[in-house]
C-alpha cells in the first residue's frame, strides 16, 4: 500500500490533471483559429490573442486583437473566405511551464479552386502563451511558408531547443 | 496546505480525470472512422453511431448502422476504396456536457491518382455524441464540403453558437 | 456519498491520470518525428526510436537510431528538405497497455514545388511503443503509402484486431 500522506497524493494529482487540461485548453485555442477566421468570426479571431499578443508570418505583423480582427475583415482574407478557406493546423507539440506555454507545429490553409482543393499555404509555426483570468490566450504566433528557405525550419527547431 | 475535505477535493479530481477520458473517447471514434471506411470494413463504420444516430452530408443523409453500412458497401465507396483512400480528420474542438457532447471540425477524403494524392473533399463537420452503456456514440453528424457557400461556414459556426 | 476507501479512490485516480499521461506522451514521440526530419535534426529523430527500433516502410526497412540517423543524413531525404517539405502526421488512435503502447493512423509528406504544395506520400502507420527509462520510445514503426494496394489497409486494420 502506498503510505504517502493522503494529502501529499491529492496535491500531485491536482497539479497533473491540471497539467493535463492547460494541455487542452491550449489544443482549444490553436484549433479554434480555423473555424473563426474561416467564417469571417473577427471577434472570436481576435478574442484567441492577448492585448499585447502578436501575429508574426511572411505576410504580416500584427500587434492585438484590433490589427487581428481588421486582417479577418480585410478584402484578402475576404476574397479567400467567399472563395472557400479552410485553416488546418497539424497536432502541435505543447508545453506548459507555470503560467506560460508553448507549441510548435504546422499549420495549412487551404483554397477551394476550380479544379478542386490546393494546400495554398504550409507553415511552420511556433505558439506562447500566456494563462489570464480570462483562460490561455495568445501571446505570439509565428509562422513562415515551408518554401526550402531556413525560416521555416528556424521556427520548427524551437521545440529541441526548449526541451 | 489545502483544507477542502479529502472527500471533496477527490470528488473534484473524478469529475475533471472523467471529462479528460471523455474528450479522449470523442476523439477515438471520430478518428476510427477513416481506418474503419478506407478499409471497407461496415460494421466497425456502423458501429460508431447510435441506433438512431444520422450522417447527413450534401452527398446523403443515412440514419442507422445500417445504413451507414450500405454506404461502405455501395460501389461507390468501394470504388474510393479501390483506387486508394483516405479520411482525415483535424483535431476537432470537443464539448463535453455530462451524457451528451458535441465535435466542430474539419475532414478530408484523400484519393490516390495517376498523378499523386488529390483532397477529393474538404469538409466542416459537427459532430453530436451521446454517452450509452456502449460507450459514446455519434447521434448526428452533419458535414459539408466547403466550397464558397453558406452551408459549411453554418456549420462552423455552430462551435461559437455553443460556447 | 462516496464510501470508496480514500486510498483506493487514490489509487484508482493515480492509474487513471498515468493513462492519460501516457497517450500525451505517445502523441508528443509522433508528433515530433516531422520537426526532427524536416529540420534534418538526425539526432533528435533517431532518438526517438529504441535501440532495436524498427522502421518500415515501402521505402526501407531501418533497425535502431543510427540507420535512422543516416537516413536523415542521406542524400534522398537531404535533397527533400532543400526543397522544403513536412511530414504531418493526422491525429492518431493510441492504445496503451501497462509497458507497451500502439497507434494506428495516417502520415502525410509534404513537399513544396514550383506549382505549390503537393502530397508526395500519404501512409497508413502502425506503431509500437515501449516504456523505458527514457520514457516511451518507438519500438516499430510500418508504414506504407495508400496506392489502393492491400499492404495500406493490412496496417489500419490492426485497430480493429486489436480491439
Amino acid at each position: 500500500m502506498d503510505d504517502t500522506p493522503v494529502q501529499d497524493r491529492l496535491d500531485a494529482l491536482e497539479r497533473r490533471v491540471g497539467l493535463l487540461e492547460d494541455e487542452v485548453a491550449i489544443h482549444r485555442l490553436i484549433n479554434s483559429w480555423g473555424p473563426a477566421v474561416d467564417t469571417g468570426n473577427a471577434e472570436a479571431a481576435a478574442s484567441l490573442f492577448a492585448d499585447d499578443g502578436i501575429l508574426e508570418s511572411d505576410l504580416s505583423y500584427l500587434i492585438g486583437p484590433p490589427a487581428i480582427a481588421a486582417m479577418v475583415h480585410g478584402e484578402g482574407h475576404q476574397s479567400l473566405i467567399r472563395g472557400g478557406s479552410a485553416h488546418i493546423p497539424a497536432f502541435p507539440i505543447v508545453r506548459v511551464e507555470g503560467e506560460r506555454a508553448s507549441a510548435t507545429g504546422y499549420t495549412r490553409v487551404y483554397r477551394h479552386t476550380d479544379e478542386g482543393y490546393e494546400v495554398w499555404r504550409l507553415s511552420a509555426n511556433h505558439w506562447e502563451f500566456r494563462r489570464t483570468d480570462k483562460g490561455w490566450l495568445v501571446t505570439r504566433r509565428t509562422n513562415h511558408v515551408i518554401d526550402g528557405g531556413p525560416e521555416a525550419p528556424a521556427i520548427l527547431t524551437q521545440l529541441f531547443d526548449e526541451a
